[in-house]
């Protein structure tokens, strides 16, 4: 099932008019969700809108949120999202480091009482129009054990820096830091196949191939997987993600974050208000004229991306290099749903008096 | 072999000055320095002395810099390291951080010209005591291969991140962004034991076991190890550690970055000055109260050091622990030194005429 992107589109932002969004926040959220079915991060996108309705039924998405900055600095900003959508609070607050870092090189923005932001990459690229090098984090709901930890304390916290190039497309990196996301895992899940070990753990902590070792129990892993491969890494870069995002600002942090299904009710001992992201953005000529810093930006993605590859590998690829292409082909070809995806797109439709 | 803390450093010390570095810089170095003996990170302390003393008497170290500001803004700044000491220009640069985030609440600061700097951790750290969260990366000479890259093209790129607390002991992440860092390969070497699948490829980028495996022009691999095991965004992370320390500076980059051994020579077209470091400051009063930051993350601390643990082991760490439990332990018990270490100070003092 293949869906133009105006079409989804515009689906998405009607049934945020309907739940009460504002006109202008229902069209970047819009925008904000889509990016992700553009850029092949299909977990993120349209798929998730119907949880969000059901967030906003059980109140804990205000739709129209009074966001505003609570404390700042001439580079800094805390910013009180109002249990809005994150998908509109992320690019406020990503818009306010901006201008800061216009002001005085660098603006630097932690962000509570948010949803979940949909692509961490949406918000970090948001500075490259500007000659800026964005960053973009955020905590989310606990899925993941740090090292030696039969609990699960961190989310998928995924960190995404973008750097502006000259004449080559921006260095994107988006990632969770977790071995692989969790999109991963249910497509597996779905195909009924054996995870690699490195993934997921099971309800003891023990190493498991279980695709669904996760909903049993157990726990995603630390990218580097297990202690020799380095997961205290990946669970040391996940707790960075959780503490700029949620501690600095005043927002749930660890197994505190509220989960993003409805059916989950938030810990009724919350030691912040609603999840937390991190934003910064940075001024290329506050560091060297822009033209210099383009150009070897330029020369770095060249050699990288014409080293020697390894056999069987066509290439080196540069950060950002797959979701471009993906985001090429799905914007003129459509983009592609699965089929309980597009059912559950279309009872929202039905609920909703909109049509797909 | 063990040597008490404080004759190791009036060694170092010592040596530092016969080589003509002005006295508080003598001191400065020893401390970074010796800093990672302390910490159990020992492959970058006194290990590295002669080294650093090598690169002297090729002119590529100059012991006497003028290290000094080049272009800055209100909360950004880049410094010109003058080929000083990499344990010298880094506590030059953060301190500038540190300034700059007194003034406007964040202060990030990007070096050239620079060389090796110790331990990324020593750098963070300085921000602690003035309730500020420090970040300290480093490129280093190319030892790791991209994903599907043959080639080695970035170094082990470093990030430490080190967050003030309450009651509790500060975090502080110290990691290379490599799956292990070198030293540990070192260990296997001297054991002529096998590595884990996962840290090194071969000089056709496969997979080995073999701990000599970079030595015979294979690779260091970044932090995942494979990209089922996400090496992708190890990559991204090693080369945004790359791009902030040295394409913002305008220090080498990439395979350019000059190799810490004296015996090979720099690319006779370097892309840049020296190496590159890249280092931020945060108030966490720029953010939210002080004391409020601090008892949330005593609350996160012990929440996650408090997590059931998995079975065999005895607890979930907090980064930063097992490096301060060794420094207590070392600072008062000393510095075991291994043999070939210890003889190759004692040869550095014979011909500086200093006693060990």
């Amino acid at each position: 099932m293949v869906i133009e992107y105006q079409q989804l589109f515009d689906f998405t932002k009607r049934i945020l008019l309907k739940i009460g969004c504002p006109e202008t926040d229902a069209e970047l959220a819009a925008d904000v969700l889509l990016s992700a079915d553009l850029r092949g991060i299909d977990s993120h996108g349209v798929a998730r809108l119907s949880g969000y309705v059901r967030l906003w039924e059980k109140k804990r998405i205000n739709a129209n949120p009074n966001i505003k900055i609570v404390h700042e600095t001439p580079s800094t900003a805390v910013v009180d999202g109002d249990a809005g959508l994150g998908l509109v609070v992320a690019p406020f607050a990503m818009r306010v480091a901006i201008e800061k870092a216009k002001n005085v090189g660098t603006g630097w923005v932690s962000v509570k009482n948010s949803n979940h932001y949909g692509i961490a990459g949406y918000h970090s690229m948001m500075a490259l129009e500007h000659d800026m090098i964005g960053l973009s984090f955020t905590n989310a709901s606990p899925l993941v054990a740090p090292t030696f930890s039969k609990e699960r304390l961190l989310g998928t916290n995924p960190i995404s820096v973008a750097i502006p190039a000259g004449e080559e497309p921006p260095f994107v990196a988006d990632m969770a830091t977790t071995t692989a996301a969790n999109g991963k895992l249910e497509i597996l899940q779905r195909k009924e196949q054996d995870a690699p070990f490195g993934w997921v753990q099971d309800d003891q902590g023990q190493p498991t191939q279980d695709a669904n070792g996760v909903k049993k129990g157990g726990a995603l892993l630390p990218l580097g997987g297990d202690r020799d491969h380095g997961s205290h890494k990946g669970y040391a870069l996940g707790s960075i993600v959780d503490i700029f995002s949620a501690v600095l600002s005043g927002a749930n942090y660890g197994p505190w974050v509220p989960p993003f299904v409805a059916f989950l009710e938030p810990d009724p001992n919350p030691v912040g208000e609603g999840l937390g992201h991190f934003f910064g953005a940075m001024r290329v000529d506050a560091f060297r004229p822009s033209s210099d810093f383009k150009s070897h930006m330029d020369n770095w993605i060249r050699r990288f991306r014409s080293a020697q590859p390894t056999d069987g590998n066509p290439k080196v690829l540069i950060p950002g290099d797959p979701e471009r292409d993906l985001e090429k082909e799905r914007r003129s070809g459509g983009i592609p749903l699965l089929k309980p995806v597009f059912e559950d797109l279309l009872k929202l439709g039905d609920r909703f008096e909109v049509n797909l």
